[in-house]
């Protein structure tokens, strides 16, 4: 067997579900990292999971998640179990000088997310907010030709439809369309024009009984105006027929850059009825594979100290505020001014809102 | 630690070099495999490997080898080492009863690879020979929609570039163009046709200096005309500048299927220039990443009795017997009658163009 | 000479400038039209075109434009002077009983559209404004799948560059961004959804000196909300330096059809930087040039008697207290009630907005 | 009524079938030109154009032609009858003194070609063989490129499959599959590499019973290999049941152009089953719509004395030899030395293949 080396990070996964086997399968190809344990609410799925993939990792159940902690080895956790247990989880993690990666949103509470982040500052650990899509090669390829290839940015807009349909079960407790979904969308603009909105303007229709009965919206526009008078745009759908639609445009003086949809092959079928092409992506889970891997690259090189942590907890919080203020223009029908609304509604965060717009 | 299941298949790979890496990756993502030993001339890079991705396998030099075989736990082999050695490593692992599976060519001699098919058959172990390029997905989807999306078959054709070009050190010892690399092609216009052809005629030009010196050329057209009256055609270059251009392309009386090159991303950038598109991929084991993964899927429900060896000997065989004939063509300059060819060349091995051509 | 047909339609086209030029030759090509008069303010201009194209036409200068009026078999005009000009053109062809096709907008004054529309009624002869949009191939062809390739319609967008960039002259002059094009994507929501929308919300900005220095936007986005809960969003720039971009999105609960940029060739260009394609159309002239002469073929059929008007007064209309709407919206900041607004600035036009939309 | 200028060129029209239409409204979109006469050996057919079309061109009887040539002011004829009438039409059309453009072939004879080139030279009028392909803009946007995009060229490629399929009746008494259209794929070899073949190899097959019945093939693959080593290949079918196939493939040492299927539409449908696309062009007429424009502006310049015809009687003698050394290589079932053929079977030609290949 092979001596484990010094700079091996150890890993423990909280939360064996979809997303949890995903990190556990990327971790497993990273070189120098050890996957030391599994942990679920339960023990079985765990169990499972170690042996399907003939793991040196131990799996344990969430109650006796101490045996982890107090292994000196491990030096970093993520926390994909469901969103009310994230602050908990992430907290205690922080607190035993673990490095973290949770997925989004960290919480539905502000305030939890806050203090979250100030303890990651308190125990001088990173705590990275997993905001996959800024990983996507393609969509970090966009951003990285701006704004060389588009000049002053006039329009930044996504397309994100949803395929297959959540659940209404899931949809119930999902926190509402805008810090479910529309949260990425909102990352998104903020993160490709470097910039806060100054207006906020959003419509939202419920073609969807179910989700009409939730109170919940299924189809939503958000418009943005940015402070040198870029606008961004938001084209939200929790389905599309067709597959997982995601695209993205960045228009400028100088050109434009246009992410299409991701096609998993690249055949074409001609028939007397014309040309045919394969479908897109059916799901994030295909559509954003690659991004799940790239962000773990990023992880475990900001546990080494190799990288800095690329999304802040100021990325973070602003993004979150803004789909509050989101929240408001649709609940109101008028457009929202953002600094003047967390002025009102969070008046302690307002500071976020000032000068340079940094770190999006 | 995981208890192990009586269904974890122990493997060896044999070459840790670059496709040896790739085969490693791959098992570390398969469920219920166990990656046992990595065995390289130069243990440094076995040990090295080991390391790296802090893996339970041991690593041995290639003279301890028998150290592995002992090892009843040990069921199937990855040959990967280089061509010369191939015969011999693929017959010992047969004959400790292992499955194995080996890269192509299996020999550059046709009686190596008939003795090497019929040791698999004697111990009752497969042998599988990796025409990777028949697991990529967009080619295997092509393939299952022949006939019903293409009616009765016309014309297949290849396209082969590829970057970047090879070292003149590799081509002098590769075999030459037809059977180092032309041979994926022919695998293909048999497989996709299901048939052999009747006759061969192929041209070449060597249009670099180095490759004119050591007797090679580096473009060919290859023409094939199958029994029923279907054509193919291969296009093969050492080099195209702008990426690893892959294509395929089967018509017929009902339709087209078009295989087109693959782009790793699919943005687009629109300038005053006009508009561009990011390149495709730049070498066979980005384009064919996914491939190698199918592959060894396919190999390991082999071995562990859940699928039969798409890939047989007799496969093998004829594809290899096809290059030797567009080699005759190529020195001769005149179409080769393909059976002609193999009863005055090979007149042993005749009987494999007999009959039904189930397998291809 | 061949015998003039019965059947024969005689035209008129009033003011030979650009698109006097391209109605003109559209007509050339069409069976059984006689293109009998060319008249312009610059009576040379209208020779040197006769003489160019060798034509039978005869040349007017528009002082002597009672010379073709009092021609019996003058049945059409075409009027595509200048637009501070239409108004007297309209009404005056209409009342001498001659068919009239007219540039968009009829007129900057909401009043004098509906003017020449009554006279065109109580004459009992068509009037048609040129949406020239709706007779493109392709987006006719969109339209023509909507619903059965959508389904309940939830989204419309188009997104709308200009290229090149008009000069500071004739955007003076223009009447703004909204009457002077973006009309044309406000018809093409109002068609698509064949609804009028409830509330319009619009934001702009003014990224060139000279745009702003003369009171003018040159980048909008406008966000319509409909009754059934569809929404539509225009993304509207004053130059895109890539093209003249032009691009449609439907999407329902059954698919989506977009139209894409249309490239006047389809090769593409490999090289070691990746592929590159040719530019899309570079201005409205040739992207547009088919739906030129489809208007016209659609006109000289409505004059024949062989179909019915497309583009109704009420299509018009519509339209264009849509775009004050739009302008509302802009210069207040705040979503505009469709309807409130109408009522409120133009209360004898409200009645449009009632009942159904069946033209739309 | 305009006065004729002094440099109108007047046209006359022989043969008022498909393509004559094709002509004749493409003369009228042309500035100072005039169609005189529509002459045909139906009439009736010629008298309904005129009249259709509202011309001031005469209609004429096939016999009654001498009217035509007596005319002064006809400068140019346009040979657009069937095949077996063209020498005769084209002679008598050059000995009248008349620019004269033909359609291909020029003659099933050989001879008969030399005849009417010759008749041409010592007439000092221009003879028009309509390669149209060479006009199209796609096409020789390609050829434009070539070398710089491309570099040293290594293979030239076309892919022509017709839709519809022809009638067994055209078929019958079309000369055959390569003199009736593989000889547009020929000719794009030679004029894409500007070189003429060493050797040619082909191969062919009926898949149609009604055609093997004739005795012609349905499917060809043709290879050829030009003196630098560059390679060409044509893959020709008499049908393609999805649409006029028609693509290009230039490649060498610095990068590729390839030539697309053109789609006369632009947009993309996506529902549960993928993508679609509208069909490609279903016919040569409007595949090559934009092609018959521009090479009647070629030759309407050349008669003019505003350019050089750009298909000279070399080009054409050549491309005509080279597919009579195709059907050579397709009756032997071997590969033909071009020059060798030519010095056995046209020993009078055989100098046409000497020396630089200028034109081509």
């Amino acid at each position: 067997m092979a001596t484990q080396n010094d700079d091996v990070i150890g890993v423990a996964v909280v939360g064996i579900g979809r997303i949890g086997k995903v990190h556990c399968c990327n971790l497993l190809r990273l070189p120098r990292v050890n996957l030391l344990y599994i942990i679920d609410a339960d023990r079985k799925a765990a169990e499972d999971f170690v042996q399907q993939f003939n793991l040196t990792a131990t799996a344990l159940h969430i109650d006796e998640i101490e045996q982890a902690y107090g292994d000196e080895s491990l030096q970093a956790v993520i926390v994909c179990c469901p969103t009310n247990m994230h602050e908990a989880h992430v907290k205690n993690a922080l607190q035993r000088g673990k490095a973290v990666m949770c997925e989004k949103p960290l919480s539905f509470s502000l305030n939890a997310i806050m203090d979250c982040y100030q303890m990651a500052e308190k125990n001088g650990k990173p705590l990275f907010c997993a905001f996959n899509r800024r990983f996507d090669p393609q969509t970090s390829a966009i951003r990285s030709r701006i704004p060389d290839a588009v000049g002053k940015l006039k329009v930044v807009k996504t397309i994100s439809r949803d395929h297959p349909r959540n659940s209404i079960e899931y949809l119930r407790i999902s926190g509402g369309i805008i810090l479910d979904s529309c949260i990425h969308d909102v990352d998104m603009l903020l993160w490709m024009s470097r910039q806060i909105p100054k207006t906020i303007y959003a419509i939202g229709h419920a073609h969807f009984e179910d989700i009409r009965g939730i109170g919940d919206v299924d189809q939503v526009f958000v418009t943005m105006k940015f402070p040198d008078g870029a606008m961004g745009h938001i084209d939200l759908c929790r389905e599309a027929v067709f597959g997982h639609d995601q695209r993205l445009e960045v228009f400028g003086s100088k050109g434009m850059l246009v992410g299409q949809n991701v096609r998993p092959q690249s055949y074409e079928i001609s028939d007397g009825t014309g040309q045919s092409l394969p479908p897109i992506h059916d799901s994030c889970m295909t559509r954003y594979n690659d991004s799940y891997l790239q962000e773990m690259i990023h992880f475990i090189s900001v546990v080494r100290g190799e990288a800095t942590l690329s999304v802040t907890g100021r990325d973070t919080m602003v993004t979150t505020l803004c789909c509050h203020a989101t929240n408001e223009s649709l609940s109101t029908g008028l457009p929202v001014d953002v600094l003047d609304f967390v002025k009102k509604k969070f008046p302690e965060l307002a500071y976020l809102l000032n000068g340079q717009n940094g770190s999006c």
